[in-house]
């Protein structure tokens, strides 16, 4: 009896729960549920919902839409159920469509018995509005992730450097060996492209970091709300300033996304460099047995997993970031229910890159490089032919011939089976009699990365110059 | 010594859990439990692995390579894991890497007191040959839960065609009205789209269904296993033919997800013309209230947010599509790990697809036309120019003459305010002396739409053809 | 002697053609030039790399690599060879791969009587870096144009919004009519995407103005070359601080090429509302009939085509971007001739984009809206609901039943056929006792939009504001 | 006189150009006439639209709706000015907006002196079904391209098979050196994964040889025309059923476009096969010169270009196709403008699909493998560790025991810098009693691969099958 009592009163519970749908003459469908929920997903929203619904409360105290006690209600009832959420201890009821809905129905439940606060704290917004705040918030919180697990991989490539100062190392063009470098500019290379990920979460982040609080449904609204006062309580750099875009742009998180893929692709070619570099031919790379895999069936092998999956992962990025913009093709103004897609793909690039960071830059401290293969490696290929044809430009000869004859020189060392500068003095003045003996110093990996001389070169003082900034800079 | 014992004890603690990984002196990092694991997804093909495990104990046994006795205790076993799986009493865990590592663990540890049959299983199989078969398994039986909603889904526009007989709409051509048709034939393009979906599901099925397993890590095995005999067991076509290209290909995969894209693609444009239909504008169509939702913030509102949310779905499902392409891209030959990534993608393709296809049929059903707005837009837009220009052609006009005095018929028509059957025979012969009384019967939609004769036309007798051919054909 | 003569001839027919290709010792297959060559597209960036060429001698001539007398024979021989290619005199020849090989092949055959000025160009640099240039110059005009093209569409919407000041018109959230706004707020909406288009080019221009020009094929230079000084010639912000980095990167030409696609799928939204607006249901909007066309078969159509071409445009420049990042995943360091096939891809968006803005511009001015239709459309509806449940709270009522009060009343007024504004007092305050005779100056779309007071609101003051930010801001 | 010249002159200019534009008042802007038109790319399809033109008047004349003499004018007519095409003599003018305007227009010119002949040959149908079975023409034609181009490719791959027969090779999973396989194997799987995608292009022909025409502009024709003979005219397998659907999908082009592009992605992951082979790391294959090219810096490179360049053609490949199905996304019926863009798109998918098939093919020829540096890798990595298990599992172990076995024998012998054949028979004993003198006979690359047994192994009597199989299949 008693139970069939709480049952009945749950069912009272029910269109209270639900007051928004007072317009609709039957209940959802079940597929409506279903189909249309997101608060399975965009639950994880909850902080950023009740921060932005404490200052919008706060601001409709001080126009005074709601009195001080309201606005003490509200927030002490919204900050009960963040911890409720914390503690696991929330019903998330998908007939509450969205987090927005389950938050402050929970809150017009849990101040039922002291009055009408919770129901007067959408006042002057819309789910719109409130929805685009919440993932502005997210997206700045994870902007700010992303920024620190950039600079943790920059300290860990950099710290790889240093431990091996001066070693010796092919670069390649087109994977075939082009010019010997030090190992140093080869992992600054990646530490750059990082930088420029970086400054691009910056601009996206001082474009998200503005308010739509405000623009209610579309149109804004006629009571006297002070939207740069919230925008002010939240941190927020200022409001946007057309309703009708604020509530159905996403060309923002459009850009968040682009650059969560644009920086897990940096990590992609990083991944495959080393998948390459700790393959049995190239050999440049051991990564500790406690990041590697073995195999099911064959009991030798010792697999770069993490470093396949992070390449792979880049896919899964560029996937979710292709259907975002594929989202907002062709749709009319203003606000669709399509946008609502846009979470799934924005969690889903935003927590892959951040791991993938992490991971990243976990595998830079865990893995070694053998000096000795990268300096045997530096070795062969004549990539001292450049040094060579630039060392006949000092002697006067024009770049084009030089190139040119170095190009012959290669042919005959190659079919001698012998390295450059293992050529007789007399074979090299035989093809291009400007060279003299002082050739030998422009020859030999070492030779040659000690003479580069051009800004940013990959070896030599150009290198030592780039390694004392980023220190500086990365301190 | 008891120092070494411990050690012992450890070390046998650990083969038991993760006896594939011997080759390797560490414990997995952390990082590379979390960020490698694929159980938490892929653990929904516990039936697919278990049933194909079952399949290739069958043939060991068969072929002599376990006992019949092995076998007996392997099949209980997998079956009782599957049992305990369904009841949520299998404890995942994350170290185990894969589903099929877990259920592998765990025979071996059912079937502990009963000898080595757990150990036998893997005999001859690798992880490699093992995951392409369970997603074949898996595709083939999504491709029937596909063909299923698609069947449904025709049936109800079928029913809903049927249910508006006769009744009359415009169709557009760059949303302008263009020329009279039935809501019939409207509805049947869908089914149309829908058929050849349907085809090329059951092609993709084709290519589907043949078995891997058999093909090892990559260059199948020594041992004398069926792999045919496999194939049989699990109702396959045949195996395929390199072992190579077993293991490392995901272009049937590929095809999958590109023919749930596809399909979503055809629904995007339903649900768009569902959502222009049901504006205030157009006032074509109503969905009942237990389909729509309304506003938090506007009172009024009924918005029709599962057709919204289908066609963005659709822009999710095309990302995972493109995320399988890209993850494909530029991999050397042969599995490589990136391949894990596969999964989420196609589940999420899968999900989503027939997730929509069935809220599709329901909104079929649950949506009324109004067929009087129908009628009197189908009057507008001098719609009936072409049949006039046709009629023009029977008196022995050629139809480029035609079709221009028609357009200078129009002008005349937009510039008085009347359609053209409004227009006296005497303004109409002014304008083109070879037209006649009987034009009138070629003027307005209904003597239009009774008018078309063309196989395939979207009225009259051909779509009477239509229409019972379907009728036949979906029975 | 006559061998020689024949050698010498030979050597004049290829070296002089293709003398870095000395390494060789085969002449390319058909294939290689085919499949291989670039010219027949990167010839556009002729301007650019004879820019980029004069800037580099300049350099080469300050640190003493050529004589001034070489400076100036390059000089004038590098500015005729750009006036030939402008009259169409110049002969590409596809043996020549590319437009740095065709021009500076000519310049050493040019300069051939006045010794070796031609070939001592290339020295210190190499294509790989000479592509890097001249892309990211190509980049900072086209920026340069897209900025231009924004502004221009920006005045063009401001033009057409003060044009119709004080129209009224639905706003529409779910293509559902929503709330009465003024048309000026929905044109708005759209300039505050493109401003913020604007915006992410300028962040852009500013990461694409740093010269790559001196990292050579990958790792600099031996020879004292003078980075910083090509860069302050070209008016670069600065240099490329890592050579391997500087010349295998593209991000900021994916970078680009977003900036591309999101500005496209902008257009592509306006368009779906042209398009829309533009169909005789909703009847909002004429475009001139000199960009309507007509059909070859109905001959009373006039249809939006170029509305239709832009939101068809936009999934072609995304298509162009997503090949641009997939080209770029899991690309091995450094240049890979992969990167080769982003020019198309970018030529392709950027030209589109550039196209579709100005047409964009040409057709707001050629259209017109029916500020009748508007008005009526701004009528119906029950728009004015929100407004009335914010009456409502003015009158002490919280939103949340406010809100439900006038959802109940809405219901009312759709059964008696009335608008709100329609309903007596009487009716009004059976439904909501709060109600008082004042409510009439909240109901209606001009007293609605009148009262708008929120910062950013579609309409009365907040919408004046902002057209005055705007018209000084694109003065 | 002249003034009658006159008149036809302009006759010829204006209204015989675009008498189909009646409706509209004014002439197209230049913006309506360079953003609209089609011409410049869609004229390749030329030939299609005669054959087409040809097909659809012998059926009028059939039907009763042209004379013979009519027919003939046309046909003569048509036939002549696909020759004037083929000669470069015909004059394409934007202005005419498509190929289809600019055949007819061209048509109507010249029969103009013989009666009204062209101007009766849109009858019965319009652009939309004209240029809808102008594509399914195209396509078929491509398709067929298509399949000649993998057989091509197939054949080469075989060839090189028998070229190498008995080459041993590592074959790869993870990169890393996995189980020794035979090049064969290897070279097969490629032929493969060709053939599933001749399958496919297969089933798309299915599906695209079925004839639009008679369709109309939408909704069929009042007209008697006999759909079905125009069909088997064409050669084509049936009729589209439905008018709306027939001119409004383009789900098989999209299909096409996902052929071409598995295909070109297949092509690249042979492309990374290659690059890697040809690594000095790896040092498998050779690329002839004339497939080489050089460095304009670099004098010593040699560059396996093509194949990095048909790795990039994927991407951009895909990124075509990603653009067509974003088209899709979202159209409302029936045809709309946007899908003009189809055209470019499809047609760089099938270049450059095509031309990579063949490019592939000649490569192949053109490139050889070392032999004998595939066997030494052959040898390395402990790849015969899997064989020594099921060694194993024949003397009684299970697998699962076996592989650990295994694993510690793999890790004695690395510590001992040894092969597993090199161990003694007493070492190999203490790891594991099992053991006996057989051993051997199932170590070292050239064993293990002679002991294949499963159906479609990499190696031994499996592979020969195969071999057989394909030397059949592709005779």
């Amino acid at each position: 009896m008693a139970q069939k009592k709480t049952r009945k009163r749950v069912a009272k519970a029910k269109p209270a729960d639900r007051s928004w749908q007072a317009r609709l003459s039957a209940e959802p469908a079940g597929a409506t549920v279903s189909y249309g929920e997101s608060l399975s997903f965009d639950r994880r929203l909850y902080g950023h919902d009740i921060a932005g619904s404490i200052a919008h409360a706060t601001m409709l105290a001080e126009v005074g839409l709601i009195s001080e006690a309201e606005l003490g209600a509200i927030r002490a009832g919204l900050e009960q159920i963040g911890l409720e959420i914390e503690a696991g201890q929330f019903h998330f009821d998908p007939k509450q469509e969205d987090i927005h809905m389950a938050v402050e129905s929970r809150l017009i439940a849990k101040l039922g018995e002291i009055g009408d606060a919770g129901r007067k704290l959408h006042t002057g917004r819309s789910r719109n509005d409130q929805v685009a705040l919440d993932l502005r918030l997210w997206m700045r919180d994870r902007i700010d992730a992303a920024h620190r697990g950039i600079i943790t991989l920059q300290r860990a490539l950099l710290a790889q450097a240093e431990r091996h100062a001066g070693a010796l190392m092919p670069a390649y063009t087109h994977l075939q060996r082009a010019q010997p470098i030090e190992l140093g500019a080869y992992l600054l290379a990646y530490i750059e492209m990082l930088e420029r990920d970086s400054d691009r979460f910056a601009d996206c982040r001082s474009r998200a970091n503005i308010s739509p609080l405000g623009a209610g449904a579309v149109a804004g609204t006629t009571l006297p709300i002070d939207r740069l006062r919230v925008a002010d309580l939240l941190a927020m750099y200022s409001v946007a300033t057309n309703s009708i875009d604020a509530i159905s742009e996403r060309d923002v998180a459009a850009e968040f996304a682009f650059c969560c893929t644009i920086t897990m692709l940096h990590l992609s070619r990083w991944a495959e460099d080393g998948i390459l570099h700790a393959s049995q031919e190239f050999g440049f790379l051991t990564i500790d047995d406690a990041y590697c895999t073995s195999s099911s069936m064959m009991p030798q092998k010792r697999n770069p997993d993490l470093l396949e999956l992070m390449r792979g992962k880049s896919a899964t990025v560029l996937g979710q970031f292709v259907g975002l913009l594929t989202l907002l093709k062709g749709l009319p103004l203003a606000y669709n229910r399509d946008l609502q897609e846009d979470k799934p793909m924005l969690f889903k690039a935003a927590d892959t890159l951040i791991g993938s960071l992490a991971v990243a830059a976990e595998l830079v401290e865990h893995s070694r490089y053998s000096v000795e293969r990268l300096a045997a490696a530096a070795g062969g290929g004549f990539m001292d032919a450049t040094s060579l044809a630039e060392y006949l430009v000092g002697k006067g000869l024009p770049f084009r011939k030089a190139h040119q004859a170095v190009g012959e020189i290669v042919k005959i060392a190659e079919r001698e089976g012998k390295t450059l500068a293992d050529l007789s003095l007399a074979q090299l003045r035989a093809a291009c009699p400007q060279i003299a003996k002082d050739v030998y110093g422009s020859l030999g990996p070492a030779n040659v990365v000690a003479k580069y001389r051009s800004l940013g070169a990959a070896g030599g003082p150009p290198l030592a110059e780039q390694v004392r900034q980023w220190k500086e800079r990365l301190a």
